[in-house]
């Protein structure tokens, strides 16, 4: 299996988009679903609520797709989303997880009160265009994910990592799991003990050749694969 | 579990647009994958095709959607797509599933080579907002519906069907395995032994409630109900 450089990733994302005509709505909701489906694989629900971070992109609005799949499996999704956008589709999400009734805030929740009310924490900051260094305003919520003793699940990208390098410093988090959504980032490879899926099962045989993927055969009708 | 009337189930699909904010591609996406997952639930791969048959509306659309997934899950769908739309979405849905490498004709396919090259028909000509008649156009694929020996799996309504009352002659089609969408409408109480699936796991609580649907919980993170 190939592990994506950030070139070829933004490259796939485009040809989706561009050559195979999807549209954001339809790719954003199947890679939520398939992240939910993961954290559903991978932590049973419990009492204590799942901290989902949401990012002003794309990875964010996986973010809200998952919360609110999560929600719809009797999980207990809390969303810290600071930064929105204007458009249509992200108001709409949400707007949909609220009326689902998520509680979707942008106030930054304090350390101390992450690790009492919190048994999760979803990592939907920054995906695979991200370059750093991490953004004045999404520091405070970095500070509580790099100090916190919660089991972290990241979306794509572990925040703040380089996408081929992966971690830049000593403090950088280190995700109990990750979920690569269409191919696996090389900053992957840098993983330590942590579990690896890979989701996002909507990319045509064609398009899967032509970048010499070799993803690994979903089974069933799955929308994951554990990969370790 | 409730069985809706036809302004019921307009009113809901009303409500998860307008007052939900969902969008077309959104609930067409999960709503096509439910199906997708029914089928490969219901009926292994085969050698043999599956021959899909796609209205001119929104029931058609979850038809294309199904088809892509069923081809990602190794199955191999045949799209017979007679109507086409200038909607975006649609001709989106029709060159997802083209660039996939399934065909996707405006030929009606004879009778006698669909029993010979195909294992299952998945009809997805008209749903929930259909009203008697079928229009011409539509008269030859319905013929071969209802004369043919394979078994049919009906998407949200069997085709042709009065949505309250169900079947209007006696050569209206048997559906083998009906998937509901939502919840299911009162023609579905007139199933004939064939398997009654839910599928379409998005209603919020809240709507739920308020149509007091009584829907069956989804196990873990199915995508499905088996009701029978």
């Amino acid at each position: 299996m190939k592990y994506l450089n950030q070139q070829e990733a933004i490259s796939i994302d485009e040809e989706l988009f561009n050559e195979y005509k999807f549209s954001v709505d339809q790719l954003m909701e199947l890679a939520g679903l398939s992240c939910a489906h993961v954290i559903a694989d991978a932590y049973a629900p419990e009492s204590n609520k799942i901290l989902i971070c949401c990012g002003p992109g794309n990875n964010g609005g996986d973010g809200l797709v998952a919360a609110r799949h999560l929600a719809l499996m009797n999980y207990n999704p809390y969303v810290y989303y600071p930064k929105r956008t204007e458009k249509e589709l992200f108001r709409n999400l949400q707007h949909q997880a609220e009326s689902m009734g998520i509680t979707v805030t942008t106030d930054c929740p304090d350390g101390a009160s992450v690790e009492q009310e919190f048994g999760l924490i979803v990592d939907a900051l920054f995906g695979f265009s991200f370059k750093p260094p991490v953004r004045d305003s999404f520091l405070p919520i970095m500070n509580v994910l790099q100090r916190s003793k919660l089991p972290i699940v990241s979306i794509d990208i572990p925040s703040g990592w380089n996408v081929e390098e992966g971690p830049q410093n000593e403090c950088d988090i280190q995700p109990a799991c990750l979920i690569s959504l269409t191919a696996p980032k090389l900053c992957a490879k840098r993983l330590l003990n942590a579990q690896h899926y890979l989701g996002g099962r909507f990319v045509p045989k064609r398009l899967e050749e032509k970048y010499s993927l070799e993803l690994p055969s979903y089974l069933g009708s799955n929308l994951f694969v554990k990969l370790n």
